[in-house]
């Protein structure tokens, strides 16, 4: 069932240590098959090295496991809450990156200071707001998913395919697995080196003027992209 | 003589140098015998790579070499302190970790202020007084195990496996050797996000709400946790 | 065409994930061939794993792509304006590698604090301006290489083989495209070296001695140099 | 000519690039054989992965070759100033090592925080002062190793094998050149720490206890060490 998505969503996830991006089972990533409704995630606390192809859960947009042994990610009810309201995404991603991470710990969104920003966020990545004790002490997950959303509500998910959960950590998205990995990887980086531009005394301190984050964005985005081979 | 228990001491000593927690030989693993009273640690001052699972020393609870040709860690007398009072722990580690150094030479405990601690540390990891002129001419190492005693008395160590010896360095134990080793892998990523969560601009400057520490301890924990296989 | 410098080329471009210069595609090399007036450039958005020296591209100094079918890094008209401008460079670099770019975002040369710098760099390493609206708007990669040309108004850029674009990231040049690679080496390492030395409490706060600086620059470089083998 | 002496300078300064103290050719390491009043240092400028054994040059105390094809390392004159005032010492390194240099270049000596340091180092790792320019413009490789002389004046080298040369970075030294190696190894690591350490709010900004350094210091050192095996 579902076989090359497995295999997909499979090869994402390994992604993750080599990339740096998790410690022990810290992370997930989960890909969805839009014409059957279902989506693909990796199991809860198994470990990298450990991890095949076939250990891969299937569930339902409820949440409903339809094929695999084990325990689905205790994060699936985010990462469903994220495809029930991002129409375009094919793949999200969860870790506690430790530069993405850090800014989430702080409360703050990462300012758009540089063009490698640019390039693939249209602006600052927004942190959400604290969750409230009821959000917290009913269906957590659930409610995570929808404090992700709610911060999206002026904001468009494919402009800016990243978000910082407060006190958690990022959750990133893409048009597939593979690239919700991809963007994991440059919001660590952006996330990196935001943290050390705004402590550089004598820095400036607002983000990049908005026609160059226009032209960066739009030079590998949208129809006029001209960034890469056609 | 308590060949299983050497290996597993062996292999968690040797799990130092590969999560890079250990610079030369700074550093140590033990592991308890409960039913026997016997503690398995390291030799001192010996180097990773010529190590094998037959160096490792074999001590009673009051530090007597039972069996073992080269001399214990110097460190010992803290390792048993720790056995001697915190009942339900197996294995101990000291190293001299950078980013849990750092906290341990500012003399400050480590404040929760994500979900990544919250889900190994219920709370805040302490960092221990300042130790007196009278400890540390006397027996010093077992005079630092006391202190570390002290800093629990109103803390469980099981909810918190982890402490800040002050302008030395940390300890954390866990239900073996292998799992005290694990919860220092956690404790220096948690000390390195924490470090830089502090300095950011506008950061929150508090720990995280007491509703999620809650959760995030407990969905991992006691009689109701979720997270992982059954 | 070309094949010697094609392969220089390639190799320079390889160097840059080896001294983790780069993540994914975000860097190019070029080289110039003085004599027939033609520049050897990396194709864009091409991943470093699947390149081979036969995907490079050579383009004449007015931009038109003389041999290749990929299409040239989107930054070539940046390169060509160098090589334009800086007669005795034979070769450009360009990365968001962290540290520089951290000065770049933060909108700051890096200010010559210690003899790395000296030894490669006679003194600051400059940031551009601004760029206006109508830079941005227009031809934007072009005008990036004015702005970088307009800086070194009163440098030499052979003495000072690098420079940090405002809100982007770094270049850096030599006499051959590996020697603008070293250059981006060191650029990095002292971007790094700086940053931590100025918030360093009770740091010295101006760059070191000029005596300093002429003397570690110039026993490496010049008529009078003794550092290395004759 | 004292091949044994070639082989293990050869080895220590192999050793630079293994712990990460290099880049490029950035480093150096000697040793010296005392009865003979001969030195084995590094050639000057030779990248490592290209260096043998045989390429190391012998000079005298004064500074003469007496064997060797190839140019000594620009820094000889330091390391043998060194040699003529330390009489203790076997081996001496000299990098550019990042954390190190750091405090080098912000002027500042590294306070003793933790026992990290104090196993190694009795108290603070000095910086020398800033040379003038007579020095500068003189014999400055000589002047280098009188100022850092000067800087021992009230100092044991042997209880304080490293130093920080202003504006510059770090000379260490130990009773042959690996314990020289050593030594800059943990300088690098007690550098990193002790940045860190200041850095955290709310932290002590003193050095430890003075008899927690002593403690330390001599369980390591001393006749009554009982650190390590006999």
């Amino acid at each position: 069932m579902l076989k090359h998505l497995k295999q997909e969503v499979y090869e994402a996830n390994m992604l993750l240590p080599n990339y740096s991006l998790v410690t022990f089972t810290w992370g997930n990533v989960s890909g969805i098959d839009r014409e059957r409704g279902l989506v693909v995630i990796k199991p809860s606390g198994v470990e990298y090295d450990k991890m095949t192809p076939q250990d891969m859960i299937v569930v339902d947009l409820q949440g409903n496991v339809v094929d695999g042994t084990l325990r689905p990610s205790s994060d699936t009810a985010t990462h469903l809450e994220l495809y029930n309201h991002f129409p375009n995404i094919g793949g999200v991603v969860h870790t506690h990156s430790r530069w993405a991470t850090i800014w989430a710990q702080a409360g703050r969104g990462i300012p758009a200071y540089g063009t490698t920003q640019g390039d693939y966020f249209y602006g600052e990545i927004p942190c959400t707001r604290a969750m409230t004790r009821e959000e917290i002490d009913g269906e957590y997950e659930l409610e995570t998913g929808k404090v992700i959303v709610e911060t999206f509500t002026r904001k468009q998910p494919d402009h800016v395919p990243a978000v910082l959960v407060k006190s958690h950590g990022p959750f990133t998205w893409g048009k597939n697995p593979k690239e919700a990995v991809h963007n994991a990887v440059v919001l660590e980086e952006v996330a990196m080196m935001a943290w050390h531009t705004e402590m550089l005394k004598g820095a400036v301190q607002t983000p990049m003027q908005q026609e160059l984050l226009d032209k960066h964005f739009l030079r590998k985005h949208g129809p006029n992209a001209y960034y890469g081979q056609k």
